[in-house]
């Protein structure tokens, strides 16, 4: 996706060699144009397949599930990852372990809003090692659910995380996928 | 706004006497048509000013801001108010104390996003207590920026939050006002 590639370019900064930060536009402010723009580059490359719920994990994945919701007109769901003293207690639950935060969450979704005749399609801000993803799949998994794919907006591509979900027969879709960031430059595959 | 309500009385649980759970279609699983008719409700309201920022706070803030930005023209920004290690050091902090969760948290925004030019709309999904708001506004103040009000989806009138607001002379609008919660029946102000 062109639109988004030239922001990662032109905004984005590497606070380590493998961390990337783009909150000018993503993860702290929010580009909503930019967000409407992904979600529509995502429902045409799962318009064959009939998505029934979006799913994501707070925090940075809440603003581009909900208009990926918005586009393929149907809920989405966000696995909590910090305390929620609100939440219902009959819930999947998952580990992920972030590289970023070297700590491991347990994620949660209420058993009441992922089911057996679910057709999922994740969707996240970032594909690195690919825990949170697995995480996720894991919780669909144990719903009976159905994975339909998994949309990323910025895959790293050199980190294992991409390969995992290939080999385990995953559709995945990135927007833009970083194949090198050699002395601070950013490449993309393709 | 009539399809808000219809929808809490249809789904809102109250778990403990003054926390009502709306996770069906706002704070887990979330129906994304709603929260477009929701910004587009906000647009109507502050129609009048010139928003130049949207803020919220994570998570549940996030989708709602989301719309809103995009109704709006304008970027959104959320406090982060959990541990991030990729956040800018250069940070307005304020203190929010949760009456759910009984705990204070520190809420950051990066100096970067919020500046003596904006004039900002705060967006959240409850005002009960009024601390998430306060948190806001202290960030706002010290950024030198002007607050043009608050939209709020669902105000629990018969807690503090909506008077403090009031007496500081700062515009709030609720989309649904609770005013009691007699024997768990929801009743609305007008």
């Amino acid at each position: 996706m062109e639109e988004l590639k030239e922001r990662i370019l032109k905004e984005g900064k590497f606070i380590k060699p493998d961390i990337l930060k783009v909150d000018s536009f993503l993860n702290h402010m929010v580009d909503a144009k930019l967000l409407r723009n992904i979600a529509m580059e995502f429902k045409k490359a799962f318009s064959s397949e009939n998505i029934t719920k979006i799913v994501t994990i707070e925090s940075s994945g809440i603003s581009i599930a909900a208009f990926c919701a918005y586009e393929f007109g149907v809920p989405f769901v966000f696995a909590k990852k910090y305390n929620a003293t609100n939440l219902d207690p009959d819930c999947f639950c998952a580990e992920v372990f972030s590289f970023t935060k070297q700590t491991t969450s347990n994620i949660r979704i209420s058993k009441k809003y992922i089911t057996k005749d679910d057709n999922v399609l994740i969707i996240d801000d970032f594909l690195a090692n690919g825990k949170a993803i697995l995480g996720l799949y894991d919780i669909i998994r144990q719903a009976g659910a159905k994975l339909a794919g998994c949309g990323i907006v910025i895959e790293k591509s050199f980190q294992p995380g991409r390969k995992i979900l290939d080999d385990m027969g995953i559709k995945v879709v990135s927007l833009a996928r970083i194949s090198s960031i050699e002395g601070g430059k950013i490449s993309f595959l393709d």
